[in-house]
């Protein structure tokens, strides 16, 4: 799995450029970061949702899709900020004191 | 940096069995899903208010902190639905097409 | 100003009866309690960006008609699960112990 | 029942200028405009968990208590800006065009 948020951080600083009525990622740059942090706000509202409901329902498929749609809102605020993922994963590597287990991950 | 991910994962898979009095992660566990939601819900919260000082304050610190602290409990979440970050990243994979980013990738 | 959460209750209980594509509350009441809960959360975001940006810009008038929109769903909420505002304002009364001063104002 | 707003408002406004340490409200007041939104965002969230669980618990009390502290602390917002419940309901007297339900309501 290790390379989607690299890849997709690609995707995201290209349609960054684009005209924004032939993207959404820029149509939401464009908007500007209201537009963008609204946008967060509404998925975690569907993440907490569609958690509930996979209780009764006994599905996680509606919570993978929402959490996956925060994340990518997240990480189109990032780059509206100019940052990206790398510096929220360097943020929990150095809090959950992970060098060791990443190292020994890519060792093997 | 996605390793960073499946280590993590594999810390919070651990202190999921540890007692609720000796981790914070066990902790939330044993409170529950709606424990876990609010504190979503509350980081979504400090995610948008940090977003908004960064543009004031021209610092981007608070913003990667509170991302990551908004990710973790998401994983946290995921984790007690019995679901963790592949699900979430094979949905992002997917949905952008970054098959080939990705193998591509890989192979260098 | 004291009657205008009770005539917009009568309005609400109204529309809750109408045909769905006739008016919003009664295609709120439609889509269900989920779409009710995902607007209150839309509708929190939007108080919040707002009354951030009321600092930078001197001027309250996008914060009072957020904090309008988020207490007219709460209204909505409150008439899908068959209550209304005036359990909330009980609550209210009960809390700040405001019985005395409520009664001695409707006295004058 | 509106009066109890405005009787809320005299205690809202009086605990404004007590000392932090005295009082809730004033404590918010002195931690500043962040940690009052915090908490709307927080209660929020309350607020949609608790009306998950009406459905399946048959009980609107933890509704009813989590929409009063929502309103509360959005009392508390207008107060920290200046402003008060008069200036939302007037915009929800307005948009719904209750003057002439209020009207009538007071004479009889």
């Amino acid at each position: 799995m290790t390379d989607v948020l690299n890849a997709l951080q690609l995707v995201l600083e290209e349609r960054k450029q684009a005209a924004p009525e032939s993207s959404y990622v820029a149509s939401l740059h464009a908007q500007g970061l209201n537009k963008i942090l609204e946008k967060i706000g509404e998925e975690t509202t569907e993440v907490i949702l569609a958690a509930k409901d996979a209780q009764d329902q006994a599905t996680t498929k509606a919570v993978i899709a929402e959490t996956a749609d925060l994340w990518f809102h997240c990480l189109v605020m990032l780059s509206h900020l100019g940052e990206d993922h790398t510096a929220v994963l360097q943020e929990l590597e150095r809090r959950f004191d992970l060098s060791g287990i990443v190292e020994k991950a890519n060792r093997s």
